[in-house]
């Protein structure tokens, strides 16, 4: 098995999606097939959902502490979503790069802008519902917001879906196993290109 | 599952690797995982190894046949190698792209510059071996060369390496399972771009 190497730097991988299209379970997915991969967990300052656990949903915080962590520039971005702060630490991706770990950021729109910005070697993949009907049954299917909240989540998805040209991959969640599936293989090619491996032909050639 | 449509061509993937290196064994469990796939059969001029099927690992022909094929332009590439004719017919590859069809094309090195010139939206993979040492001990258990051959296609295969940094892919044969998976992985990105899938971003947004 070629594994990355200390040396080697990891992947960056950096998923949008809409809200409501199930990145949360294709990424559980991924992780059970693919334990080498740190998944970074984003900071917020919204209340935990029924079910969502501290430190592996999202590390959940204050909005003074954020706001610290904005002013002593912690963070590889951060945006505001309906009243919240969400936002990602710089450090802890870091780290596990240069350890030739890679780092899957699960992050939205806004966000994912600043950091292909900012980490232009990044690979960005774009999770799409199979369809806006679908999207609308899994909103309902979620029994935690109310019709009015689904029809503004189901307006903005529309919306975020507009900026998914910028992307390097799309992924259509049509089931948790396929995407995930699909996940893994662009993850696996990306350690395939010929830049990443060009040093073991060297060693070939002599 | 997101096929690839009637309307949506398929992807031509261009494989090559140096003599020895078991390429045929690792398209052999591809197409065993990818029944979809349509593999190119080359035509050869060359004589059969034991064990291979005309229809199946070559074409066989005659050079008389070859050469009007040449005059006819019925080839998207030829090449000679060791005395004989090696050469990719245009028209089948054509078919199946149209048709949504993916098309796997096991080609020497020359041929493969040839295709990448004709076809630059071609997928290109070289497939290298763990290291040198290793495929010494692959050939040299075919038991069908010489020593004088061997150490002639121990050097040619280092010589092709030299050409892999042309390709977009490397695939290291450590396992023919291992390999297998990466070219998959490969196959199933390729299907992921941006550029294929924007479409059906499209149906959302409306």
């Amino acid at each position: 098995m070629i594994e990355p190497s200390q040396t080697e730097k990891g992947e960056l991988i950096v998923l949008s999606g809409p809200s409501g299209v199930g990145k949360s379970t294709v990424i559980a997915q991924l992780l059970k097939i693919r334990k080498d991969i740190h998944f970074s967990v984003s900071f917020t300052t919204r209340a935990p959902r029924p079910g969502e656990v501290d430190g592996v949903n999202y590390n959940f915080v204050s909005k003074e502490e954020f706001e610290r962590m904005i002013a002593a520039d912690e963070l590889l971005e951060y945006a505001q979503y309906v009243g919240n702060y969400y936002g990602t630490s710089m450090k802890v991706i870091r780290d596990h790069l240069d350890h030739g770990v890679d780092v899957l950021l699960d992050i939205e729109v806004q966000g994912a802008g600043k950091v292909r910005a900012k980490c232009p070697e990044a690979v960005s993949i774009f999770v799409i519902p199979p369809s806006l009907e679908e999207l609308s049954r899994r909103l309902h299917g979620r029994n935690t917001d109310s019709e009015d909240v689904i029809l503004r989540r189901l307006e903005r998805a529309r919306e975020e879906c507009r900026g998914c040209g910028d992307y390097d991959y799309i992924v259509v969640n049509d089931t948790v196993e396929h995407a995930a599936d699909e996940l893994r293989s662009i993850l696996i090619s990306r350690h395939c290109r010929t830049n990443k491996r060009i040093h073991l032909a060297e060693d070939i050639i002599g």
